[in-house]
């Protein structure tokens, strides 16, 4: 009696369990990454500086995906996958961010959990090692979305963050490309094309991450120097929620690198969402639709990078290269840079 | 002869005309303005203050209308209308900003224009008479959206804005609410239900603009000094393109106020654009889901007011009142303060 009771329950069971494998797909999770849009050309690239920059991409994904695989949250993944980012002089977030026209730099991260839709964003930071911490510090501990300038330097310390002295973001490219870029505003009529390119360039290299976990949450975070030379303590769309920066669960967790005052414009991160969210759109299709679109439509250009709910990725740019990395629950690397 | 040519060609011209009319709707125009939701109640009002707020919004209102009546554009009766509202001490932006923790200024503005989605914004300037001007200035004369700090004061001044010492913006009642405020803080175990509504209500006070003219141009503006109280230079939604306004030609204009954080957080303007693009919604219906189930399901509360492309309008807010007033092409004036 006990045998037929127990072959009973093991058959229900058996039952249920494909009863819900049926309607409910199996927890997965992925991240995505990017280091910047631009024209990033196979001509301007040496070997030794591809190889650089996608070892650099390979390390910063594999810390993310590492806290993933081992059942870590998503805001733990996006976080530490982007401190290695800011921590490398390869791009513009964090050390090795660009300069300020008035040769200071000021920085800009946000970042945004898909469960709650909770966010905190800092934009004209000076002394923090890495701000995309303090955007997740302020959504945490402040009763504040957003802070700016030495309020939210203040805050970060208060904190206990790593702060830094100014000299340590600055590197020598960065300096020697406020000085071409300076050089090439002031007589703006004889700039040659590959001038225009390297000053062109030079908007770009922003970092981000988007992460689904297991539990199922989503998380996107972004941290930026700006635009080189920038002017009045200018605020671009990597700390905007919504412009540089989304995440939801309901949808996608978005990332997106470019032309800021464009992004700003379309507000292209929740416009992504928005498309998932109303018109049923992939996130590939959403991602396409806006970066192309939208905000090609405008005159302007960068990528995003994405992922929804069930681990699909977008990444997806209107410039001829974009430095990205993926890697999914199997642990298959995909790093590409060039559109092709 | 000549007369027959004549008659057919009125007669074509008159068909022309019909045909016209029937495919495309006659030009409208339409304002909509507001000065802020929150905890408004008819028992803490007395008629004088009442009656005063009433005035203010009438002529700013009429302001704009007048504008928009004589062809002008949604852009300068967005700005006009503003500037009264920006004048008066009784809201929260420009003379008679709330104080920060530090008792100064940060002001905060945006604008948007619905035709090539251009936009413009500025964060915590602290001389600009006319935050709301710098934010178009900011639009029109350089190549970013947002700026910020000193920064963006040294750019208003550039463009030859009016100055003006920051005592100017002072009020006595803004640096008693601040007194209040802080005192409230300090003892939060023993607040009273009273002074709870009144440090609640410090946190409103943002002036808003929508307005459609009769070439078919969305324009939306919104000026702010944040949250009483606040601190480490904290940014709201009013200067977020996407949360605190937003305007395209093919959807609406929209201009929100209250809890800033929580309309960051839902992307509150661009949402509701969003809504009637992709999901064919009316103007009302968008704000009314944002409002109550998007910023209310996450526990924020304000309001927006909206204008669509056909002049129909939406003042809807999740909080007791909301100063706001609404003017269609015939004249016809609406000024609300409660709810009902």
């Amino acid at each position: 009696m006990k045998k037929i009771l127990f072959l009973s329950l093991l058959i229900a069971f058996g039952c249920k369990q494909i009863e819900t494998s049926d309607q409910t797909s199996t927890p997965t999770f992925g991240i995505v990454i990017h280091g910047g849009a631009g024209t990033i050309l196979r001509v301007n690239m040496t070997p030794e500086r591809e190889a650089a920059y996608r070892e650099v991409l390979a390390e910063a994904i594999q810390v993310g995906h590492t806290i993933l695989k081992n059942g870590g949250s998503s805001q733990e993944a996006v976080e530490k996958t982007i401190h290695i980012m800011e921590d490398s002089p390869l791009f513009n977030a964090g050390k090795g961010a660009v300069l300020t026209s008035d040769e200071t730099i000021e920085l800009d991260a946000s970042f945004m959990h898909g469960a709650q839709l909770d966010a905190g964003a800092i934009s004209g930071v000076k002394t923090i090692r890495h701000p995309i911490s303090a955007a997740i510090k302020v959504m945490e501990n402040s009763p504040h979305v957003m802070l700016s300038g030495v309020g939210a330097d203040a805050f970060a310390a208060s904190q206990g963050l790593e702060i830094v002295a100014p000299e340590y973001f600055f590197t020598e490219r960065r300096i020697n490309s406020l000085k071409r870029v300076k050089e090439a505003e002031a007589k703006k009529e004889s700039i040659s094309s590959t001038e225009e390119a390297f000053v062109q360039h030079q908007r770009y290299g922003t970092v981000g991450c988007v992460a689904l976990d297991l539990e199922g949450n989503l998380a996107a975070g972004t941290s930026t120097g700006g635009m080189t030379n920038k002017k009045w303590n200018r605020i671009g769309d990597a700390p905007i929620i919504g412009a540089g920066t989304y995440a939801n669960n309901a949808t996608c967790a978005i990332s997106a690198t470019g032309w800021g005052e464009f992004f700003i414009r379309s507000v292209v991160a929740h416009d992504i969402s928005a498309l998932m969210e109303y018109k049923g759109l992939s996130i590939q299709e959403a991602a396409h639709t806006v970066i192309h679109d939208k905000v090609g439509g405008l005159g302007g250009d960068g990528g995003v990078v994405g992922i929804d709910s069930k681990g699909n990725v977008a990444m997806e740019m209107n410039t001829p290269g974009m430095y990205r990395a993926h890697m999914d629950a199997e642990g298959k690397l995909n790093v590409k840079i060039y559109k092709d």
